[in-house]
């Protein structure tokens, strides 16, 4: 069987249950970081690799500054799932020896611009030739305080769904130019049980699934409150993918304080609840158009 | 001007040095590893990402399992450098969806087997569709007590240089199936004082004058003394590169103990005597035919 057949949920599933797991191991493959213990430390290491593609998550057109720039933060956007600061980054950078030099520090100054504004220190460059399209791994590694770490694994039946931010359109360039959203994050588990979360960077389609099954939930949708961005339809906010945004869930106690704190503090970024975790049964009821998965 | 006409050493000298670094960063881009303080552990947090890119480190024919082991273990080979032991692995995998699974869950054996070999948990699993050659990216977090860490930067004049293990012709085989010296190494820190260390993955020809730059020095080198893989000649040894053998300099008193107690410790991996860390000067008397260094 070819990938593109099995898609990558499925070859995940495959490959990561049998991985050999250390004690020290609190979260591993599978989530949107790793959560480990490091030698005494009273916070969990957080450890986050994820790469960017030429002609598959940007094209050759792009702007080197702005691919520069997504290469690093798609994995500070997993930091935000879990609610972690990240502190140290990496950079394997895959690319063409014909490319030019001036491309390569377009990049170099997109990641670093990325890093900056979330004080992480970029601190070992990996280069390789290819005789294909360019590519990047970053990886960051950062911490949680053990107490306000969050799974995708913690919903419970009848916890309020919210996201934030809008749904949909990413491709037109919010995809190339986001800003994670690790001060909500943060901000959210000082103040507020946060069960269970995940960052959406394919879909609500593919994303939602994905946090109701860690959990072992459902969930039921209310496709009209979904939040569009501007020129977008419910298709798009579901299927899409790239928005980065927050899909997190919390007990309806919390709905009304939740709701009114976070319009004082983040007056400018809607926070919007979409529906809820349900019984396992429900999820069969609810029909999704899959987001973006890749080798599908 | 293009990539491969700069060359990967004057590349990373142009990116790096003015990247942001934290006070918490003790070494970063630059040395084999990135050495940083962690949340008030004792010991240093030790990060490294290497990537490995088909028709560059491996050709489309060779087997998935050894691709698999080859790209854990580069990383590993690092680990050894500083003398750190390593802890838990990420994967970023780059691969044609035309690809089958079952190559994909040969490659992963052989990561596993490789990881399983020090005890290295994987925590994080990465896929990504590609149009061009398969890619690894692997990282790998471990650690290093801060009286063992060693550098590059560390060799004095007239230190002794020793390599473990034969040099040359590894591109028949070894590249694929080495096994990094972490074994070696970690018993080295243990009861000499090691002043600095590298390991030779692209080739002696660029390592040495690495590691004597690193320590501001030049270095003499004794051709006719260097181990060589049967069938090898001197240009081999220095040239072919992928060895994942460890050089590195000690102070000429700890010579006699070091070569006797190695010898009883490790009676069939060589330690050979090839030369000395010398004043700056010398440098330029020394002419070696380069390693292989990428993009040129």
């Amino acid at each position: 069987m070819k990938l593109r057949q099995l898609g990558e949920d499925r070859l995940l599933a495959q490959l990561l249950p049998d991985l050999p797991r250390a004690k020290a191991v609190h979260t591993g493959a599978g989530d949107d970081c790793a959560l480990v213990e490091f030698r005494g430390a009273r916070d969990l290491l957080v450890l986050k690799t994820d790469c960017v593609v030429e002609r598959v998550h940007f094209s050759v057109q792009a702007s080197p500054l702005e691919i520069g720039w997504k290469a690093m933060m798609r994995p500070l956007s997993d930091f935000a799932a879990v609610s972690a600061l990240p502190e140290f980054g990496l950079v394997a950078l895959i690319v063409p020896g014909a490319r030019s030099t001036s491309w390569v520090r377009q990049l170099y100054r997109g990641l670093k611009r990325a890093a900056a504004r979330f004080g992480v220190s970029i601190v070992g460059g990996e280069t390789s030739d290819t005789p294909g399209p360019a590519a990047l791994a970053v990886t960051v590694a950062g911490f949680v305080e053990k107490a306000r770490r969050v799974l995708r694994s913690g919903g419970r039946p009848g916890d309020d769904l919210f996201v934030t931010g809008r749904l949909g359109g990413a491709l037109r360039g919010k995809h190339l130019r986001f800003v994670p959203r690790i001060r909500e994050s943060r901000w959210l588990t000082e103040d507020f049980r946060v069960r269970a979360m995940i960052d959406l960077s394919d879909g609500l389609g593919a994303d939602l699934p994905r946090l109701a099954r860690a959990s072992k939930l459902g969930f039921k949708l209310e496709l009209e409150r979904l939040p569009l961005s501007r020129g977008c339809k419910i298709d798009n906010a579901i299927s899409d993918g790239e928005d980065y945004e927050l899909l997190f869930a919390v007990s309806p106690r919390e709905r009304k304080r939740l709701e009114q704190s976070w319009r004082k503090q983040f007056p400018r970024v809607p926070l919007t609840r979409i529906g809820k975790l349900d019984q396992r049964s429900t999820i069969n009821h609810q029909r999704l158009p899959r987001g973006y998965v890749h080798f599908q």
